[in-house]
């Protein structure tokens, strides 16, 4: 039993904490939060889920963002329904971040193309389009397009935030309190 | 480059090695696929998200199981919409699946709280309930409670399966096609 960190007993340190690490989280390939999973509601009404790259974090507009293809079904599902989560897990520190986001469709993403590596373009674009069905297994051709770039700019509803130290914590941010922070039951 | 995996071209021995990675996800503790994550439908229409450990895998029931607290609010929102999914990430064969599932919610645990150690019991139970708001961060007591114990058990619908290989993969197994497999663009 080691003693709770500093930050996970006090809510506006826990706050700055969470924003540090999706910070590095957008920033590092190497940090466990670089590569959250994004839940959305499915055209069918269950929940889907999947990972992405986060590749930005603003503490001071309070957004993540992602970067996705627009012919992908995800996008089709956050035009019907913007209220996504994006959840985050970091063993080092036992910390769960759930974040609840209203998801706006970004297609103005000019200047954003010429910033990415070849790899990276290779996401966006190809035929037939992500999730069509094919007759063998290498049936498609990635042929990267620039107008099937999208950014997802995640605007941050609520943050749950669960520490799983030597004693439990958990605290919700939500924007209706202005992200002032309360401690819930973990 | 290396050369693409002999299971990752076969719609038949994919399933299998799917399989395989699942029945070890959930008995061992170690498989980067003991805590997948499970997707959900929220009460106020949005998605959410959040971790779980796997507690079992049955390729012939084609049924994936977790345990939760019956006081969590995963449990109402499966009430309202029983369609969720299980995403599990597997670095080492560069793997994902996403398990479209509909859950069983069976509160029938007669014989199974035995099987638990102290550790795990003291996931269930407590007051106030997991998610309510405290006034102070250890404001809550985690007495285990038998009866909060419920078993989650996820019938799959499809099992979509991506393998970021030298050439990437994806392959579907449908329940209305009795999970033969159907290759799609990835």
């Amino acid at each position: 039993m080691t003693a709770m960190d500093d930050w996970a007993n006090d809510l506006t340190k826990l706050w700055d904490f969470c924003w540090q690490k999706l910070g590095r989280g957008a920033a590092d390939a190497k940090s466990p939060l670089h590569r959250p999973v994004l839940a959305t509601v499915g055209l069918g009404g269950g929940a889907e889920a999947r990972t992405l790259v986060l590749r930005g974090a603003s503490p001071s507009a309070r957004t993540l963002e992602l970067h996705t293809d627009t012919a992908s079904t995800k996008v089709s599902e956050l035009r019907a329904t913007p209220l996504a989560s994006l959840l985050f897990w970091d063993p080092k520190s036992d910390l769960q971040l759930r974040a609840r986001v209203h998801v706006q469709i970004d297609e103005d993403t000019d200047g954003l193309w010429s910033r990415l590596s070849d790899g990276a373009r290779s996401n966006y674009g190809g035929t037939p389009p992500t999730g069509a069905p094919i007759l063998s297994p290498d049936a498609y051709d990635k042929t990267p397009q620039p107008d099937r770039l999208t950014r997802l700019v995640c605007h941050l509803q609520s943050l749950d935030v669960v520490h799983l130290g030597p004693e439990h914590r958990r605290a919700l941010y939500a924007r209706d309190a202005d992200f002032t922070g309360q401690w819930l039951a973990p």
